[in-house]
């Protein structure tokens, strides 16, 4: 899009060729040596900064998240974060820590969009902490989420007595381990994509959530897609981005 | 939603109790024998109807299909069915065969919505009927499908060059075999969902497409979930669903 | 059971040290070379003798047939039998070939049980066969079988609205493929051991059939067992036993 | 069962229909936030209620056991509870905690049945626990159980002296894990049903008890089905469930 | 050995130092090109030498074959060899072909030595013709052998009747797929080394024999090594190199 | 490079700014519909085109190939080509067909450069096709091949009796199937890179090539690297690209 | 062997059945309650005694090591049984600790017997511990071993010097963990059964010992057998009844 | 190549038979007892040598370092060296220690060679480790290396703007984890080898770091060969001996 604009300003000579070399090339992030902040994302994404916690220092994280707040980020949020880590974490707006979702939140998370509705659901109560990392995701991306936790497919009529709320959503994301069989039965009751988050809950052949991840690739529902063992900051985030285009 | 009605006619004295206790039963399927036929589903998910072509002969599809539309559907896709299968398959509707992607869509598809845009990108060439499956069935769920084949990571400006195509879709598509990186690459350039589709294209330690889904199951861009490896016609739906919402 | 009889014989002179020796090495079985025949399984385990069908010609499958009968068996099954090879085997008693089952019964089988109930439930059409597998076998047991077939969980209605059928029965065989979610449902339905089979039906990630296999090991339901892909023999030999002993 | 005394109740208008929906929805569990618990699976099961202690705290054990019992349960079992939660768990009745087995026992569990019998074997000294695990539940459920320990197949003869032990049973759970060849050999002995556990004993290919659970799903005696590494308590509920109806 | 020999010529002046270096690197074998056929073999390791027939043609069998005769063996096996390829096999002295072993011994092998003895035991009546291998492999390395084929473990008396004949061989072969429990049974009745063979026999979770394979490896049972799935021709080379051993 | 100069045009006013926009987009590829040529990779990558033949009509290899003729290139390779389909494909050159390594070769390749030399080795006959896709790619690419064939671990003899040739290359592709062993012995005798090429040669717990290519992976030996099962096209490329740059 | 003895008896009179069913029942085992100690083993198999100490406390272990001396053992070894459980081990007769190997030898261990000679090899540093659990053994049940330690094949010289030393063994244990070549090459060099253990030493894709596993299992020499991952005492075990075959 | 000179000496007499039978079997190496240190290395592949320390004790370390550099070596390097280790070998040469890459570098590494250029690349942040690893150790052995980290492929204008960079370079190492796409990427933009490094970062279905091996062994980039998990040395060392060939 810069491009044209970019060549514009060349050809009128108002930018010099050296410039748009050097723009085209290294504009797009701060390069903190042990890393390169991607500056244009919120532009080019249009949603809040997401800082990956997992294997990186406190100090690090903290250097990060000045480097884009003082970019013109507003919120940024720092996942896999534990307590400790958190509480050592220097950020220059006020911030929220969500134990467990294990989510630090910098700077103000937007208002719930009108009509947004986006479903967290568990199969189990060892589920909560990944449903939590989904829901805190997606809450601070814009979307009012509903909690639907511990309705797993041995004692169905848990789970039809909330097929309404299930069915008004305009995303829906399912939290199971073990077998994995809760997406295929969600998404048999609703018509809205679902996005199926194994975890690493069971023992023995479980195999820390493989067998969960396997079988939700093989779900007989149509509309059921998988992100990673564990992984509900993603399932948050693409239900938040459906939940966003749905009610803009 | 109609235990409502239902209950309001038993209490009325209209619906005796027996025939309610029926109607909750057995309504919302015709039992063909080797089959139950879904005739909610349209009602329930709002789409078009799809019959699993692997594994029915022509006969049982012919059969499935003339109870779907006997009792209303007006648009039935037949998937994974092959040429001479399709040819055999009796239909009571004007029916069209789409080779490459292997459907047979039975009856008329509803015109594309206004605004609708669905991207399906291959990595390679032999990845396009799987890709053809996944646009085929946008295209029946009433989508609008850009195709943007053979731009595999190996030759990035292939790629690139297709960024603007890519940036004003609803929702993407991504099908590749081999190392599955291509999904990767594009949800960093987008700001909706990517669904990607890994194949079965590749050899030795490609292992018939788990090397990709596994690629892509650990995707580094946040807005990357995953169907199973040649399930194009999941990926089509899912993106059809996001694109409907968010057209509507 | 018989050792002690044996002894007495001996002591009392009977029986030769010699014989004695012979006949607790050699009697519960005929040598025919190829293979030895189990003449005592039917007064050890009461049932039926069955002739696993693969990898043995029908004369072989013939030749073991007639050594059991001529040693008393009233009904021989030969399972995993094509129809090529049933109409290949001589039998000396009346036979009947089930061709979805791949069995031929040779011989009468018994009438069922009083109160006999066994119930065969399948997630899809293609699962049939491993289905009509065990349905025959616990029918050649001596059970009464009732078919619930496809009620799959990803319409949820057509299995709720058998829920009557499969309260009463004794034991229950759940078979299914792709992500084998099933057997964890009806788990959660009945209180009644649920023998699980997963088949190799789907592709892709189904790994012909070993992600049913570790979902249905992953239930979160306390009273599934599982048996190997495509196992309906043993699935319903089990289901058959369990009858038995409930209504002897 | 219930559906048609409530409709009996609506349509005499001695029932209104809000209150008819809502208890069609609500009535089978009582929502703990983080837990559901399940207060009709003692009526619909007829059994014991189980807790699955893993991942849940002491004070979330207590609070499902209370309601459970509030509700009715005479007695409560907590699974894979070491002793030091047991020791935090408070209960409204007396209680008894199974080291080896890591089961609590809430409130007094029933006498075992007559005619009941419940045959537990393991292959070797390592695997007991997983052993008592079964045997208790077994117990807890109502059933007469015999424990056979140490009669691994390297030494046949340790096996063969409990014949007549394991023939007298109405079911057998086997206990095994290495190379689990245990439950083939008991299967090849006895006319019930055998479900076979395998065990995390081993090392280097035992891959945790992957190498017993493949084995015994390979079983060439058609009378073994099996559950997950480990549970002893899923193989205790089957054998219990199995005895159950033959002693009724 | 001989490189004493080699250089005591060399001083001496009796073989130049340019054919010392030649001899040194070239002798051991002659090279046809596509092979290098290892003429010192049967002096290093005293044995009628092999071909590995898979994926080698007829011709190249042949001229294989005739270059190791021409450099003085007096028998040659081709293994892995069907009928058809045997039968164009052009061999300078007679020979037999082993139809069930696939097998042809080209020239005469030695006559069993005294006191020769090993033991093949199979399963099951597919696992013949691996057991086939073996025990042609062990006669034309100069061993008796004793078979005893279908003994699984699921009628233990078909193999305690063996015992005898097993307790007086130098070596046991056990050949069995499924789920590979034979091995540790026959090694707990014996104290000699029991070479266990894996085979591809059974379907569904026996992944090819994989399960007998990892089975094997963790065989409870002291004196068992294992060979790779169907490799009949490699345990009945061991077996013969201790029972060579043994008689010599 | 290109876009200093492309940007000095448009300052100059020589080049219109959409001409800028479309150049910088769409010239490095030729869109065939079904694929996309990339004509810059000989500029930039300087070597000899190839065309992957592996699920490609003869008429898309006809049409890619005329294509890269058109734009410049002199050599074209086609790979994983048969027989038939090299003969069906239409060249615009003189074309020469290598059976054994299935690559079509079209124009002429240039002379092997002065001190070029690559070593090609196998472990055993079965190796060779592999090898020779590997040897002929290098020599399109100027490279001078060694063959050494049928050198595997079992006869140390046959491989150091060519140590000389191994120790003068400028780099070694070692092809292997089974347990893959030969790379560690051969990267212990040389000082250059060594490409390893696992093949699918072997049974059993080969795996198809797995089992080659997870122990070279594991190499002993720090100068071995590794390509794909059977990738003989990617290592003779990358010992060609390593000569090129020893011999420039 | 004792059952014609014992028939005699019982024919005689001297015996009375009871006892003698009794005797043939129980007598070869002494029931410890968590172990049946097997008495007639070293009667059976003609050999030291083994506990395998893993998973047992030094209670276990003594009660175990009592029994069996009590028995008439003369020699009894503790496998896998760190310093710390050796310490607390109480034994009847004086006994020693062997670190590396982790054993306790308890009592007597024969001297090595005339012309007996094991090889035990390793690849690198690391697999020492393994190899003398091998060593310790075999010396135990009377061998004469020869240590070569760290000869892996990326330094082939370090091997080859040893040839005179492998080539006189009766039996070579070969222990390598990484790529696991170094029993093909040994295999290759000697005409005496290879053992073969995979070690769980290396990173990454070594998978604990799997890779070096599977490549064992492929070896291309015909002479090696594979034991389980670290399983030094099988192969230990195996050598030393292969040696003492030889040499008795 | 000594051979040849030996053996003239052994002709003229000047050496004598025994003497030079002695120095061609025990020369090349120093036998430490635990460890065989390879004098020759240094000559045979002309580079500094490289102790593993995994698994080694800091006194093993010391002596082995002490053996290489009294026999001539002038730098040392001993990888997978922790700090603690690090400060505990005793060193004849002044050392440096590389804490992110755990590398002791004994004795003065060369200065880098005219025309050297090694680019080393990470995908993240957390592959720095890995990658310092590399590029130390190609440092040791001469090169110049250039270090580009944090370049992922979900940000691709970070990877465009160092194109020059990398394109300039001799050979590229590549470090990546999760999806493991960055190598096909860089393969795609550079004309010189790619040496690929899967690492362990990632979580869930990246199973340690396989899938991104598995990813990068089916690069779809010709150039792109790969090594173990984590093996930054052996990375650094190939592009270290590919860079050597090229400048010198």
């Amino acid at each position: 899009m810069d491009i044209r604009e970019l060549l514009e300003g060349v050809k009128e000579g108002r930018i010099p060729v050296e410039k748009a070399v050097l723009a085209l090339k290294t504009a797009p992030f701060t390069d903190l040596g042990f890393a390169k902040t991607d500056n244009h994302r919120a532009i080019r994404q249009g949603c809040t900064e997401v800082i990956y916690g997992a294997g990186k220092t406190a100090e690090q994280c903290s250097a990060i998240a000045s480097s884009l707040i003082g970019n013109g980020a507003e919120c940024v949020m720092v996942t896999r974060c534990d307590a400790e880590k958190a509480s050592s974490i220097k950020t220059p707006l006020d911030s929220q820590y969500h134990g467990d979702a294990r989510i630090l939140v910098i700077g103000k998370p937007p208002s719930p969009r009108e009509g947004s509705r986006v479903a967290v659901v568990t199969a189990g109560t060892s589920d909560i902490p990944v449903a939590e990392e989904a829901a805190v995701t997606a809450e601070t991306l814009g979307s009012k989420v509903i909690r639907i936790y511990d309705v797993g497919v041995s004692g169905l009529h848990r789970l039809l007595s909330k097929t309404d709320e299930l069915m008004t959503a305009n995303a829906v994301v399912v939290v199971a381990g073990m077998e994995g069989a809760l997406p295929s039965v969600v998404g048999g009751l609703v018509d809205v994509p679902v996005i199926a988050v194994p975890t690493s809950v069971g023992y023995g052949a479980s195999f820390e959530g493989v067998t969960a991840l396997l079988s939700m690739m093989n779900s007989c529902s149509s509309d059921v897609s998988v992100v990673n063992i564990d992984n509900g900051f993603g399932a948050g985030y693409i239900a938040g981005l459906i939940d966003r285009r749905t009610t803009r």
